[in-house]
């Protein structure tokens, strides 16, 4: 079984995970020891793509459930002596990992490596196609502090066009019963998704999840200064004002203050769960190993 | 004892290395949990020159075995800030690992920082030197397909003045009694090895090995476009079929796929034996770091 | 608890490193297995400034006590897509790691991230400010050789303006009661140390400690060839000639050659604590990791 996909689990597996990433969130809070249901077995981390905040995450979730974490990133791959990445994916099979979670800048990468491996396969972001554990840990943390995910009005704003946050959230969040919003700048909306305007998203909206900008793309596509972009399409203190009472902000960060969010609206102490998302980050993650893991290797 | 070369093992090390190789290979097939033997043990992988493969198989080699893995990789070693390599030794020395994997792109060095050490280092790959683990793995690879070494026809193809692995292998095939043919561009021939034309290397042998060509190599010393080196001095399939009946491929990657291999060959589904170099590579690793670190802390 | 300055620590906290470093340095000596007090916590190493020797150092102390080690290194940061530092903070102490260790190329970073972080946080060295666990392991290793601190005249000398060692040696073989003196190139006297002359510093010193100069700082600042700093302000056998009878000399490395010291010197078998200190690092960092974490999971 592979993680690819939102659609790759079923409603039960969400379940489990969900709940089994809130009980690992408490554990992870208390003076803890390691588990050790993944003793002895080896994680492989193929990053063909820079990050450190899901890299890290995934490095400590398999860490701390007692795993061994062999971590390969792009700079040093032999991709760049143009090795197919078919034949990378044959390379990383031959030495038997006991799951591969992989990043790459091309959509459907990591489908075409998990055809190939014998082992499971978590998609950890895919160019501008899926990240489905960060909507797992989005729909986590929403679930979490609301108790519940159904029914609540939940707008996602920002370059929709781009976002594989978006794309699994959408999908995620619907099966959970959530009523979705989308708002995007005309130039970043998608094809395959009802992109509206960001006012209209915002009000009387439950949770406001605003996606990061890239910098290059402000320039390039929008011609905007970061400035610009902030007033016409940023979560101000005014915009947030028109939100649900008792509304949230979440953000799949690294966040870009001042350019997609108000700083002081990224910090609020009882508004913001920013923070709270990194943490179930590592808690969901440890549910998606153990879960995947746990076909091949009863517990 | 270190493995830096061929030379530094007596046959009976051999035998015990290919025997061991093969069971763990065998053990790593299984649904399994890590060998403990290693436990509490540091390896260090000193990495001086980029390879993505070769350093994921000692990685995960050596947590296979339950030890405790540390890696340097050259963009980040005070190298760069003009310390001989000898102080950069004795630094590692002074850390007190128990055992170093070293690769280094000038040949000799590992020698040298061998002459420091108090544990054991092996030589992962020196510049035009040698690379005894990946001798031993295809050793390994040919016994387990064929049952034996002795007698077989073997051809080694391709940049022979620049290849480590056919320095080693010529070494180590030889000692178990092979039949060696070597092929190489004139312009890549060495002058310590006997090169042929390849038609006449590939011609009724059992075994053909090709070497991977640096495309840089290709224009500024060939001036051939990969294309026309394909033709002169690659393994087509015309050329395979006059090697002997049931022979079969082998390559230590990464492959250049229509360069010095055609594509079909290399994923030949019982030809081909590249994959399960890859997969017998972590297997023989494991057999050498046992045998070395065994002689200090006996088991 | 902290340590991210040499004024965090108690006399006695002091004395516990130095005595348990001085006890870990004898353990890894010995044939050993891994410790394992720190079985099942992670050590996250956050280095925003590369360091091999400092990495390594930390990473094999922390593996040496059994701990999972987890290392973020500046290229694969966020910090490259405009994240501030407190942002990467919150995101960092939202892992929930036992211990941070980090580097950074800034003054006073450590101290931020340790305001927000829950876990202790140790300072690896950050930009011209301190770098405690280096004055640590200095201290360990002369009080190791002569029996003592107090009472010796120690002279640091060299680029005193930019160096984190001599600023955290200051403080601390000072309050070890030694007798310092300070020397350094005019250009390079920084306002808060004595400076004054190498000849006057060296003579009759028990201890010289000599600081490596950035060979870029070197010709900007100093417009000298290395072989002139040498000859002005350089170890040379002539000048050390001049100091105390058993003097050792001892570098915080890695070293120029022939540069800031003379490479006979560096290398004298009897007089040079330069290896020495790096085993000492460890060493000492076991000490300073396991007296940190210690407060959290009591032993």
């Amino acid at each position: 079984m592979h993680l690819l996909s939102i659609d790759d689990l079923s409603d039960d597996q969400i379940a489990t995970i969900l709940d089994e990433g809130e009980r690992w969130f408490s554990y992870n809070r208390q003076p803890r020891r390691n588990d050790h249901r993944l003793d002895g077995l080896t994680v492989v981390n193929a990053f063909f793509e820079n990050s450190t905040r899901t890299l890290l995450s995934f490095e400590i979730a398999a860490n701390r459930l007692g795993a061994q974490v062999v971590t390969m990133q792009v700079e040093h791959s032999s991709i760049k002596k143009g090795e197919t990445l078919d034949d990378t994916a044959r390379t990383l099979n031959a030495m038997r990992p006991d799951a591969l979670v992989i990043r790459h800048r091309t959509s459907g990468a990591p489908a075409s490596v998990a055809a190939i491996m014998d082992c499971p396969v978590i998609n950890a972001g895919d160019g501008t196609g899926e990240h489905p554990t960060q909507a797992l840990l989005d729909a986590a943390t929403i679930r979490q502090h609301f108790g519940r995910v159904e029914g609540l009005k939940i707008a996602i704003c920002g370059d929709l066009k781009h976002s594989r946050v978006a794309r699994s959230n959408a999908k995620l969040l619907g099966r959970l019963g959530a009523e979705l919003r989308f708002a995007a700048p005309p130039s970043l909306m998608p094809d395959d998704l009802p992109g509206g305007a960001l006012d209209k998203a915002v009000e009387g909206a439950d949770v406001v999840m605003m996606l990061r900008v890239q910098r290059e793309r402000l320039e390039e596509e929008l011609g905007d200064a970061p400035g610009e972009y902030f007033e016409r399409f940023g979560l101000t203190e005014e915009r947030f004002a028109t939100a649900a009472p008792g509304a949230v902000i979440m953000h799949p960060g690294p966040i870009n203050r001042g350019v997609e969010i108000d700083g002081s609206l990224a910090d609020h102490p009882t508004r913001s769960l920013i923070v709270r998302q990194v943490e179930m980050g590592v808690a969901v993650r440890m549910a998606c190993l153990d879960l995947l893991t746990a076909e091949r290797l009863p517990r």
